[in-house]
């Protein structure tokens, strides 16, 4: 949806500045995402990678440890000469993060390494840090002269910043005021992988490049959405992280949100990043905040006991590493929103994600209206099933379509599925969300990141919901077993609506 | 569609006599169909079938030519035991069709078979004779007091009736008159096998039992329907019936013109028999005489030459067997027809069919309005793609959907396909359409069947564009090569429309 015309846009050179470039995102994604795109051909001489870290080590060593990262998280077997290539670009530079003096001599250095005047000034700093440093780098960088929010420098100066985005709705506020007194709004780029994935990508794709779709995708013919994030894993060795943010904060507040708004938005003036961030907060502005007494009946929270995962036994989410013993965080959570405006009033969204739940996977379920049932006999259930549009994000990456068609030589209507699965028309892998959010980082391009305004009606939501949860013994900490979908009570939460969790 | 409750619906005995009964269709068709009714155990005790012949044969003879023919045309290697079933039920008449007095013994004849009083009089009598002769037998059958309008005989006396239903209004509308004499009109069962094909049904459960489809199913969202019987057999041996018969009367006045009316249809108020064929009417009646002048417009007609069909050379029609070489009777025809209704006033509905094509299928494409374009990076068409909707008739029956989705790895639309296929759903092969009719017609569910109406309707248009063929040098007969999908004049008739034929 963004860059509309350029297959395989052209970048200026630019110096990429990983702030934590030796921690585990950097050796997980952000190398490989490189990797890739230095395979396709899709870098432009000049551009290159620094390391900013704290370990005393070579720009060699720090290639050479890169390179072991690449082996094992690539998807593909790495190519030595491809890797030659990429290597020559990756510096290290050994600093202090909070420590201005560390900044100044970044400056020079980076003014030294070659093909630094082809760089023209371009910089992207990628804050893959501990979320409680992306305020101090930031202003390091500017008290260095690295930024100017009002672009008195030469060359673009951006700033990646990884999630969590504040930790509500007050912090968020906060961390953005310390941002955008060092980088222009336009130049931050929050990160939410998920709208890297082609397929959330493609939910605009299908909904504004088909006829057939948008007269449909209203109030008057869907009956209710189901939006699911599911996780496999358990808490695993994230306890000590985890525990103190839940749920609501670690997934719904960014993933879910950000899903909800791309299936309730309005069509946009244009696909230009502000047009399509401008729909996307209309969508949460339109979603009021609930009073605890309606999160009571409208949310689920829970926290897996233990269970049997995938075959493997999984311990009590309380017995996890670094948890505590009487945590009362939330491994699940599961809303029932309502968007009042003129398309969605009267239609639920429901919302869940969890962990260590039967299997990974990501959907959203557009339920539509029973058809009147006058003209056909009934099947076994005793009424036509309802039309559902699915679109998965992953895995199995597709869109599904459940359907009435006539039980051959029988005179009833039976449900079938068509479908089509984005993987099968393609021949390479589908790239990388990082591959794309970096390419579109580099252009300046930021349809795929959240806005500041974006983040903070959504943490308006979770904080809402959770004070609710910390109020009031309405909507105690319900109970699942690892490995299950979730609580009763979530089942229950559908029902109170009249329909129930489609089982992908 | 019809008999919406029961499963397995309980049968009146019945006699069921074939005139004809020693013709192609009773060897290729009837008996094949009341053979695996007999094995899925669908036939009530003391139903009887009766072939009707002039040729001197014992029930024992006539029943080994039959056992002989369903080796040859059943779908599965017919069962012994199964077959003795069914050969019990099946006596020889040795009769005239044109004498009266043939049908007084007949009288006296069925009155003294075994299981007579069971039947209490129920006769299905099938006219599977030269079309000349139905309204003959139907008087005949009056006369020996086998049938009366008024139902003042016991027991139910129901007509099937073959096609062609007349060669042109007139004669049609005077054969409905001697009929409608002998037979109630609902007692009257007009076959097209089409209408009997699992496929065909489906287009009403596909419209009708599915929210999604109805709403976009207008000129609202529609740009244009395309219906196409194609068959890929030559005239063959049948040039003396068709040279004076041509593709309008062999297959537009029926098969393509009950596709059009399902398409098109209204919902019915309910599925029984009259609501289903009033608003199959409606349709008809809804497009209005075209003059010479517009059908000179919106009609092409086209005669095969030599060409290589399926890799097997194929002579021109004018060199066939029994057909003049000078004729010139259609072999192709195509039509761009006008439904001035509320619901598809301004969207063209294009029909063709013809023989000696690249390949046999029937399928129905709906092809939707093209999305706005305003926010999609353009393919290499330069355009987006319209959805299609297929609507596969034979063979592989299903239906597709085309839809645009986002390129993988880059920012443009591309059309996608997702497909449901009938027969995978399925572990038996779908019934026979004449196994079902005449289930039906056993059961008096006139559904499937032509109404008198409907026939007069079809008729009215074939005569027209027929007559402005036969007046006019405007619109004068094309040639294509056979093997090859018509003439450039039917790309022409859709290129004046701006769009073109899609190939499957």
């Amino acid at each position: 949806m963004a860059s509309t015309t350029l297959e395989i846009p052209k970048l200026e050179p630019s110096a990429v500045v990983v702030f934590g470039g030796t921690g585990d995102l950097m050796h997980r994604k952000i190398v490989p995402a490189f990797y890739h795109l230095q395979s396709s051909n899709r870098l432009p001489a000049d551009l290159c990678i620094v390391g900013f870290g704290r370990r005393d080590l070579t720009t060699q060593s720090y290639r050479d440890g890169l390179r072991g990262a690449l082996e094992k998280f690539s998807h593909s077997q790495p190519d030595e000469s491809t890797w030659g290539e990429l290597a020559a670009r990756i510096e290290y530079f050994r600093g202090d993060l909070e420590d201005g003096e560390s900044y100044q001599r970044l400056v020079t250095w980076l003014e030294s390494l070659p093909g630094a005047a082809q760089r023209r000034g371009n910089y992207l700093f990628y804050l893959s840090t501990a979320p409680r440093l992306f305020g101090v780098v930031a202003q390091n960088l500017f008290a260095a002269g690295l930024s100017c929010p009002d672009g008195n420098v030469p060359g673009s100066r951006r700033l990646i910043v990884e999630k969590p985005f504040g930790e509500d709705g007050a912090s968020a506020r906060q961390l953005t005021s310390t941002l955008q007194r060092c980088f222009a709004e336009t130049d931050i780029f929050r990160i939410d992988h998920y709208l890297g994935k082609e397929t959330v990508q493609n939910l605009l794709y299908f909904r504004f490049a088909n006829t057939i779709c948008e007269p449909l995708w209203s109030r008057r013919y869907i009956d209710h959405v189901q939006i699911t994030v599911a996780e496999e894993v358990s808490v695993g060795s994230r306890g000590g992280y985890y525990d103190h943010t839940g749920a609501a904060r670690d997934m719904l507040q960014n993933h879910l949100f950000q899903l909800l708004t791309l299936v309730a938005m309005e069509p946009p003036a244009s696909l230009d990043a502000e047009s399509i961030r401008d729909e996307k907060v209309k969508v949460l502005r339109s979603i009021s905040t609930p009073s605890p007494r309606e999160w009571a009946a409208h949310s689920v929270r829970a926290q897996y006991d233990a269970g049997v995962v995938a075959g493997q036994p999984i311990p009590a989410y309380r017995d996890a590493d670094r948890v505590s013993g009487d945590s009362l965080t939330e491994t699940y959570v599961a809303l029932r929103l309502a968007i009042d405006n003129w398309r969605w009033s009267g239609v639920p969204f429901y919302v869940r994600t969890g962990k260590a739940m039967t299997e990974r996977y990501s959907e959203i379920d557009i339920v539509y209206r029973r058809p009147p049932e006058i003209l056909f006999a009934l099947g076994s259930k005793g009424q036509l099933q309802q039309n559902i549009q699915r679109l998965r994000i992953q895995p199995e990456e597709g869109v599904h379509l459940m359907f009435n068609t006539k039980a051959p030589g029988r005179s009833i209507a039976i449900p079938v599925e068509m479908e089509f699965l984005y993987e099968e028309e393609v021949t390479k892998q589908l790239p990388d969300a990082y591959e794309r959010l970096l390419m579109d980082a580099l252009m300046g391009d930021s349809t795929l990141f959240t806005r500041a305004d974006e983040v903070e009606e959504a943490w308006r939501l979770v904080d809402s919901v959770r004070e609710a949860w910390a109020s009031g013994s309405s909507c105690t900490l319900a109970r699942y077993a690892a490995g299950t979908m979730g609580p009763n009570e979530a089942d229950e939460l559908l029902a109170r609506g009249g329909c129930e969790w489609i089982s992908s």
